[in-house]
Formats: structure tokens, sequence, C-alpha cells
């Protein structure tokens, strides 16, 4: 406590709180798949990442590319004539090829409907650089900014430690697919003003992280009259926009907007409008800290632009970047490619976790699943969720991210990430979640449901008793499961 | 106005203040600049750039090895098979290999005398996001550090802007070389006090921006015993450590802290000392955006280490620093080469500002001069000052950089890079200095004094006169001008 208290004399408010963040089980997922992380053949019985939303499936695409293009790197002998100039290269507002090819990228990603100015490409050190210096632009500490929920559990991070913005929550839930409405909307609006919070703008996820969802053009068209409205700013997370890989396609806010911004009725100011964007997830390139900020602010722009000084895209980078983005015929086929397998990878998961009756939101983008393991939970409780997602961490030894680390309202929700690992993996993940579901069915047999379910599965399932070896098998991940009868199936019907 | 007041409403303070600095002549003079660069063939009249702090002068080296050594990079045919790694790589502590690379490496700039620890690495968005972060770890807004002046000009983007943070200037003159004496800290000090201002460190350039001068063991120790006395902190900004091209040696605080932290009298606590570091300046490469803290403290390394997420290097950039870095004999006959250039061009630069009747503080390290301009100036104020920056800009055409940008007290210094360009823009650059130099001696003479010195240079001193072809002659850069007796020495005398 002496330490603690000196500590609090000798450094900030920042550094001695905890509102960082990451005490929160969505990390302490990954400090678990850090001290036992699985290898098909090094580790066969360590924890499987789930809860990293990484995309894996593409990236080869990527490293022929480059084994074409050697002058796409200034540390290759083919590039290393430009090594100089772009080693030095330290202008914020980053290469001019660059900006354009990102731009031009950004409007292929929404079908060429709309097309964005190189000039407004702001850089940042990655979306969550970029997202805190739109905060630090937008709001000053203790104001707020409403967010729905279930959110990105690294918000309360990127958008609030440093800038002390506070969050509002914007309830939603599964009685309508967690879909904001517009009763959501004023609510979290009034509850704020009614807690003295000045409200300066909304935050969505446009695909949402965690529900792998999309947003129709009339929920858009709601929000942007709703902070039209109030005169408060709209940031979007577009961080998902390539990753559709299923109907409705993605309709951007920059779509909307473009439509609306003229209305003669009702003109929505654009310059409430901001899009965070990266490469992270779309391209699978998260190494490379590729924040964007495109605002339709020339102020927002200008002073973002000076705040990518404490975050620029390394000149490396983004020289790299321009040469690959600016082949045309290389980012269709990565588009057209990169989706259709995160098509089959969904097709393959979700149909291997529904052969064992557990269920997801319907969903056509991102690279995770929003499962439904409500059934599994002997109360709604958010003590029973953790009590769960510790027996799947220790036991399944599956990292999969609890929805109360997203400030999800219901309990029972979890995000099941399935981009990032081989087919065999994934295969494996099926294999040990079945495994699971058998454990309980068998144990709620042989005490007649004298005790809840899953009490019965932690108690009975040991890892000791698990080897990979043993239950690996093509069968499970079928579509025609020799067990179709589930537990949870029966539990839901 | 109305724009500026809704502005105010929406968007922050940080965003519609003024505090981000660079409405300094030092970011003007890189405007005037960029409207119109010199360069040797396309633009021999433009404006030279002497005010970016680049070392240029050995990259050749690191583009030989990059040629011999193409497994460095993972985008070249050798390298790609860690493509896929690489480009996921996203940990906040960074690749280990990159940290023990760079910690042998600060060891080797300092002598081998003192080791660091690759777990109190942390990495950040260049120095400024390091500096920025440590600022946040260190202090609330409207909290102080002291600051020896003159100072890098950007101090007042990187430690303030964004965190609040107070700059309370230590003033240093030419009386003694700029030295930072006891009485000044505790003058600087009781400053802070009697202006309500909690202090809460000393902030320190060694080698200093933009002296080009390096501190003295006593000096050192002076400052080590100022803070632990005081129980504030220290932080070290050791950015120029491997730039040092005369004697005296370089001697960093981590030495002298080595030496006083187990002193029995008077112990110092380790736990109040941090260094910036970085690669941008050492060896030349800005555009990779490597900023390293280096603290003693474990709470700030752990809260730094999370706010490392806001500006991560590059993990291509990382892979590649790491592999050419571990290469200790290419690092060895780097550091000696470098130096050797530079002492090379400082002596060339130098010796000409000499012939022309110019002195500069001495130096012993850095990538520019801070030169002696007072004698040119008709009164010893800043406004005087400034006048003369925009002749130099205006008609001679070199971005140089005015003391007062640097917050400097007495006007008439200006800092001039001389590492940033190649031998035959410098001979030029020394060439302009001559015709400048000659153009008010012979005004002086035709005007019998009647004016005062430069503004007769003004009025007389035409960019349409000036043809870089009719100047360029090798005699002038020898150190036999044939102008030894140039109005500034004469002035001086």
């Amino acid at each position: 406590m002496a330490f603690l208290r000196e500590n609090q004399t000798l450094l900030s408010k920042i550094a001695t709180s905890q509102q960082h963040g990451e005490n929160s089980p969505y990390f302490d997922g990954w400090k678990a798949y850090d001290l036992d992380p699985f290898h098909l053949t090094e580790n066969p019985n360590g924890v499987i990442q789930m809860g990293l939303a990484e995309n894996q499936l593409s990236l080869d695409l990527i490293e022929k590319w480059i084994a074409k293009n050697p002058k796409s790197s200034i540390c290759t002998k083919d590039g290393i004539n430009q090594f100089r100039d772009i080693a030095n290269f330290q202008d914020y507002h980053g290469l001019c090829e660059f900006r354009k090819a990102i731009a031009k990228f950004m409007g292929k990603v929404r079908g060429n409907r709309v097309a964005f100015d190189p000039d407004r490409i702001v850089m940042g050190g990655g979306a969550t650089g970029t997202s805190e210096s739109l905060m630090f632009c937008l709001a000053d500490p203790a104001d707020g900014f409403l967010v729905a929920t279930p959110y990105y559990p690294a918000f309360d991070r990127d958008l609030r430690w440093r800038t002390g913005v506070q969050l509002v929550p914007i309830i939603c839930n599964s009685s309508n697919d967690f879909k904001i409405t517009e009763e959501a909307l004023e609510s979290a609006y009034e509850n704020a003003i009614a807690s003295n919070i000045k409200v300066k703008g909304l935050i969505i996820a446009n695909p949402s992280n965690p529900l792998g969802t999309t947003m129709d053009k009339e929920t858009l068209k709601t929000l942007l009259r709703f902070i039209n409205e109030k005169n408060i700013h709209l940031v979007c997370d577009e961080l998902y926009s390539a990753t559709i890989f299923n109907t409705p396609e993605f309709v951007s806010i920059s779509e909307v907007l473009q439509e609306m911004e003229h209305d003669p009725m009702n003109p929505i100011n654009r310059e409430l409008v901001h899009i965070i964007y990266s490469l992270s997830k779309d391209m699978g390139l998260p190494g490379f800290r590729v924040g964007i900020l495109y605002s339709y602010n020339d102020h927002v722009v200008s002073s973002a632009r000076k705040m990518s000084s404490f975050g620029l895209i390394s000149s490396q980078t983004q020289h790299f970047l321009a040469s690959i983005l600016s082949d045309e015929d290389f980012v269709e086929g990565f588009l057209s490619e990169s989706s259709k397998r995160l098509a089959k990878r969904h097709k393959i998961f979700t149909q291997g976790l529904e052969n064992e009756g557990i269920t997801c939101l319907a969903s056509n983008a991102g690279l995770f699943v929003w499962m439904d393991l409500r059934r599994l939970l002997n109360k709604p409780t958010f003590d029973e969720e953790m009590e769960l997602w510790r027996l799947i961490i220790s036991d399944v030894k599956l990292n999969v991210s609890p929805g109360s680390s997203f400030h999800c309202v219901e309990p029972g929700w979890f995000r099941v990430c399935f981009a990032n690992m081989d087919d065999q993996t994934v295969e494996i993940a099926l294999k040990r979640i079945h495994v699971f579901i058998m454990k309980g069915r068998k144990n709620e047999r042989a005490t007649k449901r004298s005790k809840p379910f899953q009490k019965n599965l932690r108690l009975s399932f040991s890892s000791h008793l698990y080897d990979e070896t043993t239950i690996m098998s093509p069968r499970i991940i079928s579509p025609h499961s020799p067990f179709p009868q589930s537990p949870l199936v029966q539990a839901r019907t």
C-alpha cells in the first residue's frame, strides 16, 4: 500500500488508475493462451486461440504477390534504390501514393459506389491510435460518447483511457438481433443528460465486432438523422468492411451520407461524420499498424493529421502497401478470394457448432461468430457466464471471449474467432466442443439432472483426460453428425 | 468567427487551441522549403533544407548490408517464409529479438560501460509518441516539467499538447556555453512553485538539440542529486547518443546512475530516471518510426507498455531492424564510420562558416551547429532575429531555424543542420552564405554605415540576382578563403 501511495504521488492518475481496460476476461483469455499455446504437433493439448480476430486465410495471396514484385520492398536488391528516400520519409501526411492507394482501396471495398479523397486520409498508429486521436479531436475529458452494446472491449482503452472521455452504452439485445433502435438511442442520450454528461457523439462499428452483422441502410439513416438533430458526431468504425462473406452486402456510412447530405428537407451536416479504417482485418496485416481516419470535417483532418506524429506508419510499410494496393488486378482478386474463403470457413465452423446444437447470431461479416450459450447457464447471470467461460478456457481449452467483456447486457453470449487458424485447428476446436457437449450429456444422464448441467461438466471434465489424438476424427465436423440430439438441442426445443 | 465558435462547441479544446506548437518559425521554415525545395539539377535556386536534423551520411552502409542480407526482409523471396508470423505479430512488448537487439545497441553506443535490460525496452511511435506516453505516465494535466533552454521546438507538441503538462524553462545562456547550473535549476523550480505549478520532473536532451554539446559527468551528477532531493523525475532524451564525432566522449545518464544509485551517503532512486531513445538520428531512419523508452521504474514500464498500443512499430520494420542490429560486426563498423563522416562534414561546414567570420558554439555531437549571428542584429531583440531569419529564408534561401523557436533567451542564435544533404549541397549552401556576407559588406561600404548592416542586405539582396551557377566555385569552401576580413569578423573584434 505504501508503494501504491508512493506511486500515486509520483506517477499520473492515468498510470495509477485501472482505466486501461485490460483487467477484462477478454485479455485474461489471451494470457491463458499465452501460457499454454496450442500447436498442432508441439503442444496439441494447449489452448486454442479463438479470442483473436485475425484474418490469416488469404495471406498466401500476399506472399505470392511479394515473390513476383521484389521492387515493392526497399529492402531488396530490386527496390533498394528507393531505400534512402523512404527511410527518411517522415511527413505526417504520409506518402502520396500510399494515401491514393488507400483511398482507392476503400472505394473498391465499397463497390465503388462512393469515392474517397486521398487528402482526407489521415494516418495513425493502427485503429487503436487513430481512434484515440479522433477522440482527442472531438471531445474534452468527461464528455460522453454513446456506443452501441455489445462493443469491442478495447474501446475502453482506445477511446477512454488517456482522453478521459466517457462511454455511454446504448442497450441492444437479442430480441431484435442486437439492432440499434431509435428508442435505445434516445434513451441512452437521455440517460447521459440526466447524469450531467455532455454528449459529443455516437460510435458504431459496422460491420459489428463482436456480432459479425452489418447495419442496413434504414438504420444508418436513422443514425445520421439522430446525430444531425442533436448536432453531435458520428464515428463509424468500418474495420471489417472487406470481410463480408454473405448477403446482405455492406453499406458504408459514406454511401448513405452521400445520399442524405443534399436532402432538401433534412440535409445532413457531413462535418459530423468520421470513419475509422485499418488494414489489420481486411488484409490480415495487424502487425503493420495501419490506422486510417477518414473525416468529412476539414478541421478534424487538420488536427488529427498533426496528431499523426504520435503514431506514424513506418515508411517502409507505407511504401510496400502503396505498391501492393496500387495493383488493381491483385486487389480485386484478393477481395473476392478472401470473401470466398471466409464464407467457407464460417460455414464449416457454424455447421460444426450446429451439429452440437449450438447456434450463433446469423451473420454476414467479420472474423468471428457471436455464439449463443445462454442455455448452458443455470441462471442468466454474468457470474454464471464467467463460470462457463472459465470452464471453456481451462477444460475445453478454447480461448473464446465472454459477452460481458463486450459489455453485452445479456449473459450467455460468446465471441468465437474462426479465421486465425488453419483447417486442422478448426477441426480440433470443433472436436473439443463435441467432447465437451458429450461429457455434459453423459453426466446429465448419470445424475438424472440432479445437478446443474455445467457444474457436472466442470466436475467431470478434466484436462488430464484430454487426449487430442483419441478424439481426432474427421467425421465430427461433418454436417451429418452422429450426435444430432445433444442436450443443447433438447434444451432449446 | 462564427465558424470558429461553431468548432469550439463541436470539437475539443485540444483541437481548437493553438497548443500544438506548430505555429513556430521552426515549422514555417519547413513550409518555405516545401514550397520551393532545392534540387541540384531540377531546382538549383530553391531553398536548401538546413532545418531538418537528418543523418543521411551513412545510409549507403545500410543499403550495402541489405543487398547482402535478403533474409532480413519479410518481403523478399528469401525472407518470405516469415511473412505470415511477422505480418500478424501485434504484441505490444515487441518482437523479442528486436528488444534484445535494441538493448545491445544502446549498450554498444555507450561503450558497453552499462548494460540495458531488454525487458525494460518499451516501444513507441517514434520519439514523439514515446515522449508523449511517458508524460501521460508521469504527470497530470497542469503539472510541470522543467526543461533546459534552448530546447527542441516540438517538445511543445510532443510533451504538452495532448497531455496538458506545462513546460517550465530553465534559463541557460552563452556566458557558460549554455550549461545548466545548479542556480538555474533551483531558480526554475522556485519560479514554478511560485506560479503554483506542481513540478513532476526535469527534462534534458543529452546530447543537446540544438546545441550539439554533451553534458559532463559533474553536471549529470548535479541533475541526479537535484531530482533525487526534490523527488521528481528525470527524463533524458538521448536521441543523438551515437552522433558523437569529437571529444569529449558521450556520458549517458545510465552510467552516472549506475555509479550513484548505491552511493552509501546519498543513494539515487533509480525509479525516477527514464531515457528516451530512437533510431531516427543515430541510424538515420526517421521514417521507420522507432521510439524507445527505457525506464528504471517497473510501474512506468508497465503503463507505458500498455500505451505502446497507440503507436506500435510496424512488425515488418521491427523484424528488419532486429536482423541488422543483431549483426555486431556491422553495427561496430557503422558506428565508427558514421562518427568519422559526421566529424568530416562538421569540419567542412564550420570551417566554411569561419571563413566568412561566422562562429558556432563548440560542439562534439549532433547533426547541426548552433550558429552565432548575434553580431548581425541591429539590436539584441527577437524581432530583429526574426527579420534576419526571414532574410536568410527568402534571399539566401537556406532554411535554418531561429533560436527563438528553441526558446533560447538570447536573440541571434540559429540551428543549422549539416548532415541531411550531400557534399555538393553543403558547398552550395556555403557559397550562398559567402555571397550574402559579401553583399552585406559591399552595401556597408557603399552606405558608409549610414544604414544598419542587415537592413542594407535586405534591401539590396534580391533572389532575382541569385544565380547558383555563377557562384559555384570550389575555392569558397577552402579553409584559405580569399575573404578572411568579412564584415562579421570586423564586427566581432
